[in-house]
């Protein structure tokens, strides 16, 4: 089959749930590839490298940038984020959909990016910005500062909403993993991404009735 | 809610399911609406007036025509079958979705319609010709001479696949039931179809956190 991967962007201010999400879409369809982000910032308790970020220097992670080996890339809080491009144009190669947990940069930068996929973004709102500041304090990892500073880094994340195709409302989290999945079976059901279609009803009209 | 509802063509060869699958959407989903098509074609047992399709003369049929109140019309097999304007705007400014069951010169013909609603058009084929036939032979209301005509209605009809968004192979009527689902539930979710979305994202960032 000729089928080319779909890029699908995930993104959502923090607190959201877009990992929860991204995880449980992960465990319905062993054939999605996630795309592992490359990060300068240190590991938190329980990180592994090479499942939840590539950890890397940075002086490492410049290098990546400078040939060309990031899909995309970003600066957050000081910190260097990316996605690296060997897996990706891997994955699409064997037809299998990549999805990215990235933020409204990742996204645009995805977008722009010259792999010639079909691209499909999924914005996740939350349902209040209490809500939102209430799970972040819940997680209990960060301190005021910390917290303030992603409320801030939410809002300019919300204010790039209407870039997406599809914008969830997170306010039920089993309603919402149904949602994403309905969004990736409906989006592979699409005639232009079915690459055998063409085939299949060739053969079938070749077919004596 | 500002929501204009969408208008979904549902089209494939007669037997490839298609009227049993768009009476299961319809019980799946209370709120669409479904566009009875008026006919020329004398009533089949069973078939209910207003619920099957709307039975008239080929003079009344003539008049809605030359009055603008068919949204499309097309001849076949010496009938004449078209799809009712009032209904479907009455919907449509209602905000809900009115799902079509015609074939693809209906399809066509709403595309082109200027009601200036989202239009999702999906095909259903068959797994295969001979699978078709087998179909229309089971129902046991056509003689050969029907039937013949029938596939070849339906050769013709397969030949315009291309021209729809969504493309579904029926090989299991639960399976491309749920498709269906996904495919609604995906449609609703897109960005551009949810008229209220722009103002909860400002109701959202105007909260104090």
């Amino acid at each position: 089959m000729n089928r080319t991967g779909l890029m699908i962007i995930l993104s959502s201010p923090s607190g959201a749930g877009k990992s929860t999400l991204a995880r449980r879409l992960m465990d319905w369809d062993p054939t999605l590839s996630f795309s592992v982000s490359a990060t300068t910032r240190p590991p938190r308790e329980g990180e592994i490298d090479g499942v939840h970020y590539y950890f890397s220097s940075r002086q490492q992670f410049q290098t990546l940038v400078e040939t060309d080996q990031m899909l995309e890339h970003a600066e957050v809080f000081g910190n260097f984020y990316g996605s690296p491009r060997g897996p990706v144009e891997k994955a699409m190669n064997d037809g299998r959909d990549t999805l990215f947990d990235v933020d409204w940069q990742g996204g645009q930068q995805i977008r722009a990016s010259a792999l010639g996929g079909h691209v499909v973004s999924i914005f996740v709102l939350p349902p209040s910005l209490p809500e939102l500041e209430r799970r972040l304090r819940s997680r209990g990892q960060d301190s005021e500062e910390v917290i303030a500073g992603r409320m801030l880094k939410s809002r300019d994340e919300i204010s790039h909403w209407a870039e997406y195709d599809y914008v969830l409302v997170n306010d039920d989290l089993d309603r919402t993993e149904a949602d994403l999945r309905a969004i990736l079976t409906a989006e592979r059901l699409r005639r232009d991404r079915q690459a055998g279609l063409g085939g299949f009803v060739k053969k079938l009209m070749a077919e004596e009735a």
